[in-house]
């Protein structure tokens, strides 16, 4: 049902698949520029694939899954491993661990994986679905949306679903630098959905709000706290922030409320500078400059209009 | 005297320079990859060099400046049509437009072209002085700095003398996409001055804001309107909207009003999007992308704390 609404890159097969004796994942990395999927014989591979970040967001989590039923297929009896090595090439990917533990569970409990593996699939396309309901009802014609990094099934979905129910809508989309996700997933999944969008360096959201061309913000959320502090991927703050000067209400996306408490909980990953330095292959900065990249932003509760989940705004 | 103080790249005959019958103007646009200087044998290639953005900045004016001189060496009946070239290759550059009038006014009452130029010089390089002594005033031991875009002498000698005054500080450096002016331009000659800096992407200022590592946000300015509001190059509103919501005063260098009363008055210039779907050469977005450059971001005055401007803070 969704996968007809989707943007090719979020269907099932196209995010990482089961073929030839092992688990092809789509290389994240190279989009749009070219379509490439890395092959994984076994689980070691595929665990190396998702730590080296040939996919991201919802991508490690659907890679581990079909690596678990290949695993219960091949050698069942390295299914722990499996489950631990994947779980582990990630540790940020709570939502990743916490299926691979409940997948576990069940298996030991007696049920077959070849009926477990599709049953999480089916439930995710469900939460995707009835979230991204809730999405488009927030949507009315003529809004501009803006987003921040790439925010998949429950965001596209709602573009999707407000389209068809007749409302154009305009999305900013900022590239979202280092690693271009917002220039190289977000928008050719926008442009692929027959959604007017444009892309803006991630300096520009600021400015598009002062114009008056931006109604919504709206991103995905890597983990929602208790107290419903987002945290999210870097850049996303700056935008929240700009949004309460311009009283642009600023929704997050989540399937889910995590384990902390509050900010006080979280430690925020610094990845290497180099990154900054660099696009792709190409220097932007002189090798030796100092720089700074803290993967993700903290937003706190007062700059959150709502989340949006399975089951209401909250 | 502020020669001594300014990193390399803003020292006048790193900017622009006459000799072997031509002006010289360092192309700011390979830096600090390699350093290159355009030649220009008269003034139509010298306007066609500020057209096609060698230089950028205050650059226009000082090779403008030299310009002129040559042409009154070598070919005094152009001088009118050559200041007029000058002044039309960069429409927004108000400043060396009202510079090269006041120059042919000057040289029309009969003074010395060879005394006018130098006299102009001289006087940039005591405002500079006057202005850079102001902001150094602000700043104290420890303080972190958020700058956006390359904000040149003002700002650097401002940095040279507090550490010359024993204050350390830490700037941030967003790297100011689509152009890299941050990561080209401003990393490099802090470093350089012996600044401690860290390069940042353009969506990470309200990060380091709400971790508390930055106490003053420090930009140029392309026009200061007479309301007080500032006209800067896009992600400076951005930063200036985190600032205020974090509490961080932000200050902008000017060396004059402009003529326009307030944002009203203004019409931002839109700069072709294909800046935005490349990195040099490289393509960071699809060719089909639609993509807005806005060059321009307007602050609006109750987001300014002060323009640093020659006899003080306004």
């Amino acid at each position: 049902m969704i996968e007809k609404l989707l943007p090719s890159i979020l269907r099932h097969e196209n995010i990482s698949r089961i073929a030839d004796g092992g688990v092809y994942i789509t290389d994240r990395r190279v989009l749009p520029f070219s379509h490439e999927e890395v092959f994984c014989p076994d689980y070691h591979a595929a665990a190396r694939a998702v730590k080296e970040m040939v996919t991201q967001g919802g991508g490690p989590l659907e890679a581990a899954l079909n690596t678990v039923l290949l695993t219960s297929r091949t050698d069942p009896s390295a299914l722990d491993d499996a489950a631990a090595e994947l779980s582990s090439a990630r540790p940020t990917n709570t939502t990743m661990k916490r299926e691979l533990e409940s997948v576990m569970r069940r298996y030991r409990a007696g049920e077959d994986m070849e009926e477990i593996i599709p049953s999480v699939f089916r439930r995710y396309d469900a939460l995707y679905d009835r979230i991204s309901d809730i999405g488009a009802g927030l949507i009315e014609d003529g809004m501009g949306i803006l987003t921040t990094c790439f925010p998949e099934h429950t965001f596209m979905l709602s573009m999707a679903k407000a389209m068809k129910n007749g409302k154009k809508v305009t999305v900013y989309v900022p590239e979202t630098r280092p690693y271009l996700q917002g220039a190289r997933l977000t928008e050719p999944c926008l442009r692929e959905l027959g959604i007017e969008c444009y892309l803006i360096t991630d300096g520009m959201g600021a400015h598009f709000m002062r114009e008056g061309r931006i109604q919504l913000y709206m991103t995905a959320a890597d983990l929602v706290l208790r107290d419903r502090t987002v945290v999210n991927k870097t850049g996303t703050l700056a935008n929240a922030v700009a949004a309460a000067y311009y009283s642009v209400p600023y929704y997050a996306f989540s399937l889910g409320f995590g384990t902390e408490r509050n900010a006080d909980e979280i430690k925020i990953e610094y990845r290497d500078g180099e990154s900054v330095k660099h696009l792709g292959s190409e220097r932007t900065a002189a090798n030796e400059a100092a720089a700074l990249y803290p993967c993700f932003d903290i937003i706190d509760p007062s700059l959150v209009a709502g989340i949006i989940m399975d089951g209401g705004i909250f």
